[in-house]
């Protein structure tokens, strides 16, 4: 099979553009059709309908499953439900893995059971595990119940890790040689395979119960010299390993910090049970990017762009709801000094500033620290010194801004006291900020609370209470 | 040498903790000898420290360039550079690539010519380049002067390419064979190798010219027989290859979409210059994840969080300005409705929580527009639906939390005129806001700028003055 793989990436925008160009075409066809309310048996006969079907086949069966699932994402849900009834059933399954979760269950809702037995047949048991929670129940067992012994307790297997360890990314792909034959054994036995799994850079080195002795890199295997023992060719000592319990985040980093193409996966006896890729860190790396963008946006996880509206709505309420809470909050903290503003409105005209850029330098100093956390550089030990520096920090930026506020304060409001409490305020809060900013996540790292989620809603929300009572405090108390 | 790897993220954790406190010992021995004025000479002829120094020098010994590197990180500036002093001096070059480069930085400061020179003069020719920037001018010339031809044009191959595309990213280490010979020569051919290049998982297939004819995956090397001519086992269709000015972003979505390790990068006369892996694509989808999260928090870029104070707010200043006039804009906003605040002094309580939650609403809107433009699948043709989408969500979202906010409005001032004020206001800004949060990104994407940058203080400096004009508006005219 040639297919077509972009060598830009402007090739894969032309690809849409020309699936969408067919597809519009087709519409143009249906609607005449309908509006002239000829039978539908008459359309599928019509000769036009049925060039244009068959260039977008064509067009569709030389792009990769990758491509034609980032087209799918790109379609709005009808095109997209067209689209996929045209796709070459024995790619269904390989599309299915490639698209975003929200995208899945909107084409999994047009299959059959059938269909979708049939798209998942083909697949290996790990992908198949992957797909498992997406897939109605009853299909997903007679599946299962057609594999052979050892793949059905891969799937087991594979299924049993929860999300977000090594165990539940691992596949089950393995070329494994015995240590004491000869290279030149090895050579041969490769070819009598017909491929070699994805990814292979080097083969496991395993005894007779099947526990992990070495890897043979492929590097290896070609530089030495074909009478060389595997034993002596293997590297066994000082090996990365990981167990199917090791956090996923963590195995992509050791993939990051020492360029790793794949990885055995083994369990507390060193039996081998599993291997991890780099492909599968390179998705793991990019989830968990996203996952953090979304959840500094308030959404709880990827959408569907083209998703109905009220699968929208579940999805964003939640941050909503919290966000309500904090701005009532802020609300009742302006409350309390309605007396005040009453008598010197300018108060209220005033406040967002010191909020907006509290909130802004908290936001800063918390990601700064969130990330440090992330990235295993910062223990609770840090406290003060990481302290020390960010209100150093805070204070800078205090006098820097809170000078340029005062001073626009006293112009606007001809008071030069009203600049003084401005400046006082805004120094104030950025050193509330600051402080908040290094407490919090080392606080929640502390208890063993994850220190990113919500930072910056929780920061935020202190820094326009805070700087709203400094604010209105110091006025209340300095100016009337 | 016998480096150890951890095999769990915990490992890398020890190793930290464990140069942390071989170091506080160092520390307390210098202390002593400090208070009670020993001189220097005596301290480093002192047996405790000598001890103390020899084990901390193992311990370095034994770890990889990048836990080396991890670990400067994550020590304060003195620290930093005692153990940076420790570290052998063949490491250098290594652990300097592979610290960010505000740490990179601290190193290069503390180190004299001579011992750049030494540090660097290991390096290959595309990781000399990445380096050179933060090189002293006079020492990087000198080192690009003692290499030999071929290595200096490539040297000034890779720096000639700006940041962000694969010519700046790709390296020279390539095995190219030609199509005429056999396996069994490639094999004879790679047992001359002492190392094969990381990630070395295909051969590039050249003509005289050194044009890329096709590839030769170590795969095919070992599957077929070794009798097969290159030219029969290569793959010389729908390859993926790069050009050097081709954007890295791209050609990491290339990497992810179809799982590959390394790409051969040409010129458009098809002559191969370079390659690309799959650990420079890792590198470079962290790199942008963490730029994206750096810009959303209002960060110019990484920052080491041990910098000096005067760097860190360097750093800062400029969205801090961007935040002041933003909220100063929003600030006059309201002092044109300072007369309409005097008369009913609820209205400043309440203001900020239309502000607040349309500008949650607006930052997930485009978020995620944002990001599915950056991921291809928006065009400015779907404007349309997907305005008609965000808004229907917006209405829905209006409906129930304005209706939240109206009754507490009542509730706090027992007034259902401003309950229902509230509601209309809330409704008409989450609408602001998803206009807004679609039309900003399209527009943008339109006249071919980046969507992203900016893009949170721009759509919340929108719905903080909207929605203090549309709340202090409505109540003007229907309250007052």
């Amino acid at each position: 099979m040639t297919e077509q793989k972009p060598r830009d990436p402007d090739a894969l925008h032309r690809h849409l553009r020309d699936v969408k160009e067919l597809l519009s075409r087709q519409q143009l066809v249906e609607d005449l059709v309908h509006r002239q309310r000829m039978p539908h048996q008459k359309l599928v006969e019509s000769i036009t309908h049925k060039q244009n079907l068959a260039r977008l086949r064509r067009k569709l069966d030389q792009l990769h499953p990758a491509d034609i699932a980032h087209i799918l994402e790109a379609l709005p849900l009808t095109e997209r439900r067209y689209v996929w009834d045209l796709v070459r059933a024995e790619k269904d399954g390989d599309i299915l893995l490639e698209v975003s979760d929200a995208v899945r269950a909107t084409l999994i809702e047009t299959m059959d059971p059938d269909e979708i037995r049939a798209a998942v047949e083909t697949l290996d048991a790990d992908e198949l595990a992957d797909l498992a929670p997406d897939l109605p129940p009853e299909v997903m067992q007679e599946v299962i119940d057609s594999l052979d012994q050892e793949e059905q307790e891969q799937v087991r297997a594979a299924m049993s890790y929860p999300e977000g360890t090594v165990g539940a990314l691992m596949d089950f792909d393995m070329v494994t040689v015995r240590e004491d034959v000869t290279l030149e054994v090895v050579l041969r036995y490769l070819r009598r395979f017909e491929a070699l799994p994805d990814h292979t850079d080097k083969l496991f080195v395993i005894d007779r119960e099947e526990r992990l002795r070495g890897v043979l890199t492929l590097e290896s295997l070609l530089i030495n010299e074909p009478e060389t023992l595997v034993s002596e060719a293997m590297k066994a000592r000082s090996l990365v390993t990981f167990a199917p319990n090791d956090d996923a985040c963590g195995a992509a980093k050791a993939f990051e910090r020492y360029d790793l193409v794949s990885v055995p996966v083994i369990d507390a006896e060193r039996h081998l049970i599993g291997r991890i890729t780099v492909a599968e860190m390179v998705d793991q790396i990019r989830e968990e990017s996203e996952a953090e963008i979304f959840s500094h946006a308030g959404l709880r996880e990827e959408e569907d762009i083209f998703a109905p509206v009220i699968r929208s709505v579940k999805n964003r309420w939640a941050w909503l709801a919290i966000n309500l809470v904090t701005a009532f909050a802020a609300s009742r903290v302006i409350g309390l000094f309605e007396g005040s503003i009453e008598k010197l409105v300018a108060l209220a005209a005033l406040m967002p500033i010191i909020a907006g850029i509290g909130g802004n330098a908290g936001n800063q100093t918390i990601t700064l620290i969130v990330r440090a956390i992330a990235m295993g550089q910062v223990e609770p030990s840090a406290l003060w010194r990481l302290l020390g520096k960010e209100l150093g920090v805070a204070l800078i930026n205090g006098l820097i801004w809170g000078g340029v506020v005062g001073l626009l304060a006293w112009w606007l409001y001809l008071s030069p006291s009203l600049g003084l409490v401005m400046t006082a305020a805004m120094i104030l809060n950025l050193l509330l900020a600051a402080t908040a900013g290094v407490l919090i996540p080392l606080i929640r790292q502390h208890f063993g609370r994850d220190p990113a989620l919500g930072s910056s809603v929780l920061i935020t929300a202190l820094t326009d209470s805070g700087g709203f009572f400094i604010f209105l405090g110091l006025a209340t108390v300095f100016l009337l």
